[in-house]
C-alpha cells in the first residue's frame, strides 16, 4: 500500500477514469500482472472529483483512489503467492505508479498476509 | 483486511459470484456504506475455482477474494473518514462478512492510512 501526497501528476490522470484506467493497466501488464477485469469510477459532486479504480488480477487486485483537490492518491497492490513469488512483480506496479502520479512524498505500508492464503 | 481459514460457508458464496455479490452488497448497505459499483470474477481452472470481486463505495472499497479448494477467504475493506468517522461501519462491514463466512480461524490487520487521505 502507498499514500502519495503532493502529486504532480498531469489533471487527467487524476480526474479522468478512462485515461486513469489507460495507464493503470499499462502498468499492470508492464509488471508482468494478468488482468481479468477492471472497474473505474469518477466521482464529480461538490465533495469529491477524484476517481476511484479497480484492476482485478489474476494474482488478486490493484486499487487506486485519486483525491485531485488534496493531491493525494492512494494504492493498494494486493498479490497472492500460489503458483509463484509475485511480490517482485507488486513492487515494480507500485513503482510504476508512483513514478505515474510524481508525488513529493509516499508513505509505504507492507502487510504479509494470512500463511494459507500466501 | 482479514484472512478467514476453515471457511465453512456454503459452497455458492464461496464460488458463485452473483451469490456472493449479492452477499456483499447486502452487507456494504447494512453497514451503512455506499456502493458506487461493483465487479465479481468467477475463476474457473485447474488451478483456481474461486470468485474476486470488488464493490466500489463513495466511502473508497471492499475487496473479497475466495480460495474455496483451501477453505481461505481474504477480505480487504479500505474506507476514507473525509466528511464523517467511518471506521465503525468498516468493522460492522468486516463483521458482517466474517459471519457470512463462517470461518474456524481469522487473522485481522489494522492499518491506519496516509494523513491526508484520512
Amino acid at each position: 500500500m502507498a499514500e502519495l501526497r503532493g502529486c504532480a501528476a498531469p489533471a487527467d490522470v487524476m480526474t479522468d477514469a478512462q485515461a486513469l484506467r489507460g495507464h493503470c493497466l499499462a502498468a499492470v501488464e508492464a509488471s508482468g500482472l494478468h488482468p481479468v477485469g477492471d472497474l473505474f469510477h469518477r466521482f464529480a459532486d461538490a465533495a469529491a472529483t477524484g476517481v476511484t479504480g479497480v484492476v482485478l488480477l489474476a494474482e488478486s487486485h490493484l486499487a487506486v483512489h485519486t483525491w485531485p483537490e488534496l493531491g493525494v492518491v492512494t494504492l493498494d497492490v494486493y498479490v497472492c503467492n500460489r503458483g509463484s513469488d509475485n511480490a517482485e512483480r507488486a513492487r515494480a506496479l507500485l513503482a510504476r505508479l508512483e513514478t505515474l502520479f510524481a508525488p513529493a512524498d509516499a508513505e509505504r505500508h507492507a502487510v504479509q498476509r494470512g500463511r494459507a492464503a500466501a
